[in-house]
């Protein structure tokens, strides 16, 4: 199922409406398969993962971090009757699917066929690896990722604006890398002036994962190349966007907060103080400190050079 | 050496002008005397060990965590003295002593009274663990950390000043502890009128370590139970006080750093995002970014329940 998860990360940001799935297909104690969701959805994990095994995966196992979907679509079959048809004996699947269209019934129908079926396996790792496919299907929305870099001290510019640099070279790898999971990267009108044409995924090998652009702004015209929305909720509407990230700035990042579309909050830090700079974020609409806590779950760190990136998610009982 | 090192920090904060000294005596494999610098200074750390290991220091090892003095004072005799009075066969030293009358005299004393010496063992805690004195010595002027409290985004309150609570009760109790180690707690205007009552140590068994207060401030006259300084560097003038400890608010906090007079920063952070509240900094003096780097080293963090404290140290090339 690591192996699953690790190969559904290749998807993540292009493959939205569809989830990014994984599958390792296991004979004998060997992998015979391997899939992920292809960009733009298809073809699906286990149709890929299936192919390459061809044969072999007569009475193997199949590993897939998502329940395999019970409903054709004119673009392809069905993965539950891949499966079936392919004679695999065993399916581990990490979640259910969500998707009324399959949910519980991927599972039964494989049942149904006498494949033995377990699921629940990495759970936790899967829905964390399939974020904006389910908050799509929850919230009917994107995930959304708030990105800030910040000294110590919290701030992201010395007072005159500048903030050339303020993280290192490895924390700015990792934010270009970070891009390249997203569909979609936001910024506000601060940010697009001053830095619209550095907004691409500059790593080597995947220059061609540059995320489509969005501007929060109700005052802007035609942009080539942008897509413009007046609001955070209006990131609802944005087509085939199921991970947006927010670069910035403080505005933009209040806003999100304000409004309670953040899901995550990746926080590059430098282990240098400014003092009287720009501060990384404005009023977030907090009226009691009681209210501030609860909120955000610690679910990662690690050292990039000499600055820290931690992770953190919205703790939201309803999801 | 590393129970050597734990008995001195008992002594931390309590022992100006003198450094908080540890010291272990082990014969045949078992330890026979322990002693640590007493409150005032004075029974020194080998002193108090030997006077315990008495007739069993004959041959043994002493463990000290810093150059036994040469000098003979009013207030007693030199440990070089005692040491080689004692019997014992080796000593084994973390750091040199640089303050004058001894300085290398007291491991040159031991050797030629026959006594093996071993130095530079552990130096790096040593030098830590002895920073008050250390720093009075290289500086004349005492040790000073700072102490924050924030948010994620780097506030201290919200901005109605409002700041119970940001930080949990876990890293609360460690923000206490750390009073019991300094002589004195230094405070601005501000600070001073919300929280005079309350700056003292609330831990069981340390209600009587309360450090002495200090408020910076040219405009207050007499106040019982308090000293007030005018300027930062005015520090320096305090009577034996080797660590200081800044508390609050931002503009003191800010007029240290501007200063360049603070060598470790205790940042305890909770897992909350404020907005728009009262940051912990305001101008520090900085011109440049590139003037902010490479000045503070990540030395400690730990988890605080909730809370996650890093302690940082100030780089300093001369030291």
């Amino acid at each position: 199922m690591g192996a699953a998860l690790a190969l559904a990360e290749r998807g993540r940001g292009r493959t939205a409406p569809n989830p990014n799935v994984g599958c390792v297909i296991v004979a004998d104690g060997r992998v015979v398969g391997r899939g992920w969701t292809q960009a733009g959805g298809r073809p699906h994990a286990e149709a890929m993962a299936l192919a390459e095994a061809g044969m072999k995966a007569r009475g193997a196992t199949a590993y897939v971090t998502l329940e395999p979907c019970a409903h054709q679509s004119p673009r392809g079959p069905a993965c539950g009757d891949l499966l079936i048809g392919s004679g695999v004996a065993r399916v581990v699947a990490a979640i259910e699917d969500p998707d009324a269209r399959t949910a519980g019934q991927g599972f039964a129908r494989l049942q149904a066929a006498g494949i033995t079926v377990t699921r629940g396996t990495r759970a936790e790792e899967a829905r964390r690896s399939m974020a904006g496919f389910l908050t799509r299907q929850a919230l009917d929305r994107p995930h959304v990722t708030l990105k800030l870099a910040t000294s110590l001290d919290g701030c992201i510019a010395m007072a005159d604006g500048s903030s050339r640099w303020i993280t290192g070279p490895q924390a700015r790898a990792h934010a270009h890398l970070e891009r390249s999971r997203h569909e979609a990267i936001l910024v506000g009108r601060g940010t697009f002036e001053a830095d619209a044409p550095r907004l691409d995924v500059r790593l080597p090998g995947l220059d061609g994962r540059a995320p489509r652009r969005v501007l929060l702004s109700s005052t802007i015209d035609e942009l080539p190349g942008w897509s413009a929305i007046p609001s955070p909720a209006a990131i609802a509407t944005l087509p085939d966007i199921d991970h947006i990230l927010i670069e910035g700035g403080a505005a933009v990042a209040s806003a999100f907060l304000a409004a309670d579309l953040v899901d995550r909050l990746l926080l590059y830090r430098a282990p240098i103080l400014i003092g009287g700079g720009k501060h990384a974020l404005r009023d977030i609409g907090l009226t009691d400190l009681a209210e501030a806590h609860q909120r955000w779950t610690h679910v990662d760190a690690r050292q990039l050079g000499m600055d820290r990136l931690e992770v953190y998610e919205r703790e939201r009982n309803e999801a």
